[in-house]
């Protein structure tokens, strides 16, 4: 076992969780570190399933009618300051290119940091009537933020995301679109990621640079902070009237059209790692995963083993099935760590005594069970386990947030539960951000949203004892 | 018509090509220019021609074992110069970050304008052993080079690409790998985008920055210029001298792995315009044209034939064919030109008189030839005749490749031809560089490579008299 250095011990999850998330980016292979600090590297693995998602969400962004462009990586300052609100955000992280070749540059060119500017500069060329309306637009890119501190997935540099950018003849037709992307974020969260979402609108001190309105879905990790997860922008005009965006509406008369904005990042593969894995590595839901299902032979120098695990591989293949056959001489110890590290949901093991009993065993990363499977049901019993892995791993997830999740009526009851037990808290509020920011300053938790499924849990802002105008999820944030 | 503005006249193709060019990439919608020179947009239309190519290739690579990653956007100045002749060949067009937020960083960092040295850093990182090769890496993403002059999809600052990066044990095997890749890359120009090509081996003065072999494919233009438009390098163990990329044999040893990296860009667009293009607009071949078909009602206004445009748009989705319908209300004229611009290779018909003969008719962009189809025969007949251009266009561009490729005996002779009549040259060749400085000096013409499919010419090479070691093609590039 000497040479088994790969799968060394992690840290554990409840001694040290930021400890254990990295150790599980690098020995699941997920990423590793370049020479720039916060430009992180996918490795195959990692890059595998941030593919999976992409295929996932781009089938659904073209089914809603959207097309994908490719924006320029450079954004010249002036361009970048035509919206103020918008620059204020996002100036102070930008990464600046000032010398192109062996020339200084005449005007310094911001990295990317999010493409709004790019979209409304070219929209100001091409559209002109309502016939161009509306645009529907995605690009898939990475984009470059110069944080202070940083961490693989969670806060990079440089990450890859997509961006929606999206162009309307009316608010409503824009507003509508804004809820629609954030849903699509909500269901593959739910049903691809097993990740349970609150869905809801930021506050005005939480919301994107330049927007009227940010909608957001908030996630909890296994350690019972929040995650955000994706969100999508309703801009009104703002930004058409910054660039100049005009059409000509059927009755003839100009107008400046509605803009929103939506992005998802592979921060949200560190949101699967902090929502599944566990103190032996990863836990990868099966509609994502790169390998669903993980073939070992057992005893495999004895005479047909391999062959008969191999046929496995071919049958489950044929079934639609991600699986892959482990036949290298590592030992078996190694094999189960290594591909339990890597969060591969099923593990079929098949050995003499299964082959002798026409079976073989499958058994979940999620919870260890192990399950006979009669070799003639393979093609039918895989596929119905990856799916009870899969609701096996929502359903923990939905627990976790439920149970995490609790009403408080005055500032100090919420600053008490926050700090003895963590988690969500539920407050009515009066919608004052000074209030908020009390919140912030004595609970140590920041707003998460404004819930679109409102309850009401009493009459006054536990803050400043006001009337309340709605309800609030506060959390302790990545 | 006066609102038809968006089919304007094209510059002829024959009076200035260059402008024509331009001209098809504008009015075509394939893309548009941002505020910085060099960086352009891909548009919706155009950006989906690249998708169906990155469809093509990804899985071509996916069955030939690659898998994709992702490596930072940034290369710090002390990486890049880590390989000699690398550093020397990108260099001088690099665009570089010099501030981060609001500081000026210590080491300035090049935007890259190709991998090699992040893939090798990384790999000195995680490979070991024997048992760690081969990698075979590819990424999708956009690369800078600071050019002088640009031009869409030919030459810009910024272009999207794919690059290949693999590491072998041994030579054998990578040599085998540079030219795997070539192949795949010669197979998606002939097969998928009708586009012949010659397969060889890049001279000493022309190969990439670093490599020990530069393979490549190149293409004849409408205008008998050629386009590189895929190359396939082989660099020997001379990066992973460079990067201390060591592993350990099965016996035991120290050794350097030898490493491959091919790419292929958005440029090969710009082939795909130049080989099939006319004073229409452009023309797709069918297998990456994002809209194979479009349907045309005529005499729309008249009972029941918009009805049965939409059925025949239903049925031939259904049969798997990629088919729009134009239903708006623009004139037949207008719609015409504008799908003809846009170069959609059948264009479907279907007018009251059809209706009454049970047929519709389709009009090939190739040739304008025009075939009535029984509308029973729907969903076999239009994906042949998707076949018979698809051929019709390969067919086209072989012969324009063959009557434009001349054989020439003495350098007066090879420049005469170029001079009057353009095209592909062939001669014989001493291997010596200084007799390449001189074709190009007198002739201008570059070699494009020393074909795989050599033929003797004759004895000596035209420039010098000594005797003829190879055959060579040259040409005037892109």
């Amino acid at each position: 076992m000497a040479k088994d250095k790969k799968v060394e011990q992690i840290t554990d999850m409840e001694v040290d969780f930021a400890q254990w998330f990295t150790d599980v980016c690098i020995k699941a292979e997920l990423v590793d570190y370049s020479g720039v600090k916060g430009l992180f590297i996918l490795r195959p693995y990692g890059y595998a399933i941030w593919e999976n998602i992409q295929r996932i969400l781009d089938e659904k962004f073209k089914e809603t009618g959207h097309e994908n462009v490719s924006m320029p990586l450079l954004i010249p300052e002036s361009l970048l300051q035509k919206e103020k609100d918008h620059v204020k955000g996002f100036a102070p992280e930008c990464a600046w290119v000032t010398v192109g070749g062996s020339e200084e540059l005449p005007e310094r060119l911001s990295i990317r940091p999010t493409s709004e500017t790019l979209f409304c500069e070219h929209w100001s060329h091409v559209v002109h009537s309502w016939r161009d309306l509306p645009c529907l637009y995605n690009q898939w890119c990475s984009v470059l933020r110069w944080e202070k501190t940083t961490r693989p997935f969670l806060r990079g540099r440089e990450f890859l995301w997509q961006e929606g950018h999206t162009l309307h003849a009316t608010e409503a037709e824009a507003r509508e679109e804004t809820l629609r992307m954030l849903e699509i974020y909500a269901d593959t969260c739910e049903n691809y990621l097993a990740m349970p979402v609150i869905r809801g609108n930021k506050t005005e001190k939480e919301k994107f640079a330049g927007a009227v309105n940010t909608y957001t879905i908030e996630c909890m990790m296994h350690d019972h902070k929040a995650l955000q997860s994706g969100t999508s922008h309703y801009f009104g005009d703002g930004f058409a009237r910054a660039f100049d965006i005009t059409f000509t509406d059927k009755d003839n008369t100009l107008h400046y059209p509605h803009e929103t904005s939506w992005g998802l990042s592979t921060r949200i593969i560190g949101g699967i790692i902090m929502t599944h894995g566990d103190n032996s590595g990863l836990v990868l839901p099966p509609r994502i995963a790169p390998v669903q299902v993980i073939v070992l032979p057992i005893a495999a120098h004895k005479p047909g083993v391999a062959e008969r695990a191999e046929t496995l591989v071919t049958r489950l293949k044929a079934a639609g099935v991600r699986v892959k056959g482990d036949f290298s001489d590592n030992s078996p110890g190694w094999k189960f760590a290594n591909w339990e590290m890597k969060g591969v949901p099923l593990r079929v093991e098949l050995g003499p005594k299964d082959i002798e009993n026409d079976q073989c065993v499958a058994v979940r990363r999620d919870n260890g069970e192990k399950i006979p499977v009669p070799l003639d049901e393979l093609e039918t019993r895989i596929p119905a386990l990856l799916d009870d892995v899969q609701q096996g791993l929502f359903d923990k997830a939905r627990r976790n947030l439920d149970e995490h999740t609790y009403p408080a009526h005055t500032l100090e009851e919420a600053k008490t539960i926050q700090a003895e037990r963590g988690g969500f808290i539920k407050t009515m509020w009066c919608g004052d951000p000074a209030c908020e920011l009390e919140m912030k300053d004595k609970a140590g938790m920041s707003s998460r949203c404004i819930p679109f499924a409102q309850e009401r849990l009493g009459d006054v802002c536990p803050v400043c004892g006001r009337p309340a105008r709605e309800m609030v999820y506060w959390g302790v944030a990545y």
